[in-house]
């Protein structure tokens, strides 16, 4: 992560200011940055030699919530190695004032020890509510999810429940949208602040609110969740256990980070690359060896098949090696277009755009379109076969243009089609398989044509 | 676009009580909709034949505000063929009851005559405003902005400004962060409904709000804009004019809405595919043509210096034509091992987690990366190698393959680098680019060794 060069003239003059022992410059400067860009401006001090010291005396010159704060804007190995040089006491305040579901992630890091005398310290709800947050799995609405929401009984009225938001004001992650809950914290109904402010002060909340609200269970995956605040443009969404009881919310910019990150996940599964835990210039290098190295391997031996093909056609090549010229050509280009086919189904079909009963009528449109391709790059590589083997090559090469970019295209169309039928993520069509399937038929296409129309 | 099973139900339960007059039916149903689900009903409604007469008979159901709102979540092009068929009148009711983003967004696409027709019945300040919204190029923060915003006067009390947010609930876009403005209409700060609620009622809004505003100007690109929302986690973001007059703000779900399409188009063009105007299954075959045929013509010429590769080591492959069965599976890897490299680079400078200065420290992690990979790689050829042509090709096989992987993988990882230096998009390095790049080095370098091996 490199620094932008305001950022940079920030990192030095706190540099200076700290060895000077300036600390009147220090708590001039430190308030003037937004907590991104200070955590932004940390995580670089981190990544030099005694970054932890630099770093904590830095933090030490912050209230506990703005330390909290910055610290949640860390990625969750820089936190740790803080964490780790902290005093429990520090640590606990810290904690203490940082958001629900960001305190939960950072105690899930910590070691089994670290944990046990963290909660021994703790009182009995707040620990309670810290191990309810740490125990759900990862990718799912419980871990991404806050407990800081704006809960309001049924019954209330609407001078009560503005009375209870400008008091959970400081704390919650929202107060623009409330929950409204029955006797048995089931979620009963929600109100926006909008709705709220509007309203006759001695009405009730159950009269006003929108009883079918959108929610989602604890268990469902994140990206289900970002899903829908985008779809429903939502503040945040409620989640709840499966006896309905309201347990948590996610809001929009959690939302967001999500979509952020599975779009990544996405752009990466299309290249055939594992899900990695941290960004491309941070993860580990073993992690990015493996991550990369399975499918790489397996396409190695999926790759044979395209030998094979050559092997069975040894005879033709041997007698007209000129044909090897165009071999590249030939199954680059019907992988390049069967790449292109395969990524606009498995993106359409991430976004909801491609449904699989779209598939007939997708077919269809693929068939046009790839014939169209086809017959534009076989004009285009034509007059090149003439030149160097005359016209009986032009031909081949041509019409195995027109037919290797066409299967290539339904190949790579189908496939993420295919993979959904049998239960398999869409996006394991990758370019790189896509690529290999369609160079094993792109050998046997050429040759075959080549072999019929030389002898 | 396929339905959901449940929307197929409520689709039909409408499209039944349409035909038999039940307009009860319709009263209870449409309600009960969300506006996102029911566009997506009518959306399906509208590919079908005399669609527009049937969504039409519906939407006349509705009340005009809960119209414009359904109308808003339909794409462009079939905003545009309902808007035809509606006279200027209700359209002119529709237009006043959308945002004022989305309304811009669909008079753009009316045609010139409309316009004029449309704009002559508008009150003087609304038709301003329109025009004005209107006149942003696509793509920047002007277009995607809204007007329906809160602007408190400095000087104002907080008890005014209280009065006032009441008053612009109905139709703002959000209530819950107030822009506040100099008498010239320039931004002075900024505060939120929260801050607001908590504050006393007779302190100046001057004395709260935070002058330090994130903003961005009208002319900013809308992916810039996404990218701030995301790091600050902001509600939303205003936008100022030339002179520092706010003239709008983008909300957080525009904000989504713009990361969402931006991560389709990045996706896209990671395949060589340029930016499509609509989702795949609905854009016009003819524009989906000219957005795959560009690239894959081009590449079919690069594609050449593969083939010229082929063509001067002629004789190396007459005299053993084994070699050519390893040829797809090299430089297939290498194409692989490249594409993967350029993706994770491309990917890391979007999201911003790699910077242009990382760049040397990144060329150390890959070379590691790619020589394991390679190695890896190598191991597992060699065995075939033995098998098909014993030792020597072996060797020359494994050597290539390491040699090839390395050489790609670099070529993938600074090309996305040596791109952005000479001002061209990064993402340019797709993976087509970059496989047919691979794939002619890996001919020269395959074929080198063999020579340089086998005399």
């Amino acid at each position: 992560m490199s620094l932008s060069e305001t950022l940079q003239e920030h990192k030095e003059e706190l540099l200076s200011a700290l060895e000077e022992g300036r600390r009147d410059t220090l708590d001039e400067q430190l308030p003037e940055l937004r907590a991104a860009d200070l955590a932004e401006i940390l995580e670089d001090l981190l990544a030099e030699d005694e970054g932890v010291e630099t770093v904590l005396a830095l933090l030490d010159c912050l209230p506990i919530e703005r330390r909290a704060n910055v610290l949640g804007y860390l990625p969750g190995e820089e936190q740790l190695a803080l964490s780790e040089a902290m005093s429990d006491e520090t640590l606990l305040k810290v904690l203490e004032e940082m958001g629900s579901d960001e305190r939960a992630d950072l105690f899930n890091l910590l070691d089994e020890d670290r944990r046990e005398s963290l909660l021994r310290r703790m009182a009995r709800q707040e620990r309670e509510d810290l191990k309810r947050l740490a125990s759900y799995e990862e990718g799912t609405a419980g871990a991404i999810m806050t407990s800081d929401y704006v809960a309001i009984p049924c019954g209330m009225t609407v001078s009560q429940a503005m009375m209870r938001v400008r008091q959970t004001a400081p704390d919650a992650e929202t107060v623009y949208q409330l929950y409204i809950v029955d006797r048995d914290g089931r979620l009963a109904g929600t109100l926006s602040l909008r709705q709220l402010m509007v309203a006759r002060p001695g009405a009730q909340v159950d009269e006003l609110m929108i009883k079918d609200v959108i929610s989602v269970s604890v268990d469902e995956a994140q990206e289900e969740v970002a899903r829908l605040v985008a779809r429903y443009d939502l503040l945040a969404v409620p989640v709840v256990d499966h006896e309905q009881r309201l347990v948590g919310i996610v809001t929009h910019d959690d939302a967001m980070d999500v979509a952020e990150s599975e779009a990544t996940e996405d752009i990466h599964k299309g290249m055939s690359i594992g899900q990695l835990e941290d960004g491309v210039s941070r993860v580990p290098l073993w992690s990015l060896y493996r991550k990369r190295v399975t499918w790489l391997v397996l396409l190695v031996f999926a790759n044979l098949f395209s030998g094979a093909g050559i092997a069975y056609f040894e005879e033709t090549i041997a007698a007209q090696v000129a044909l090897v010229f165009f071999l590249p050509l030939l199954i680059g280009s019907g992988g390049n277009a069967g790449a292109q086919a395969a990524t606009l189904m498995v993106r359409g079909m991430a976004t909801g755009d491609v449904g699989v009963k779209d598939w007939g009528k997708l077919l269809g449109r693929e068939l046009l379109v790839a014939g169209s391709l086809g017959l534009t790059m076989a004009l285009a590589v034509a007059p090149i076969g003439v030149m160097r083997g005359g016209e009986a090559v032009a031909m081949i090469v041509a019409l195995s243009m027109v037919t290797i970019v066409l299967f290539g295209s339904l190949i790579g169309m189908c496939l993420p089609f295919v993979l959904d039928r049998v239960g398999w993520d869409p996006a394991t069509a990758s370019a790189p398989l896509v690529t290999t399937l369609v160079d094993a038929s792109g050998v046997l296409i050429y040759f075959s044509i080549a072999t019929a129309m030389l002898t």
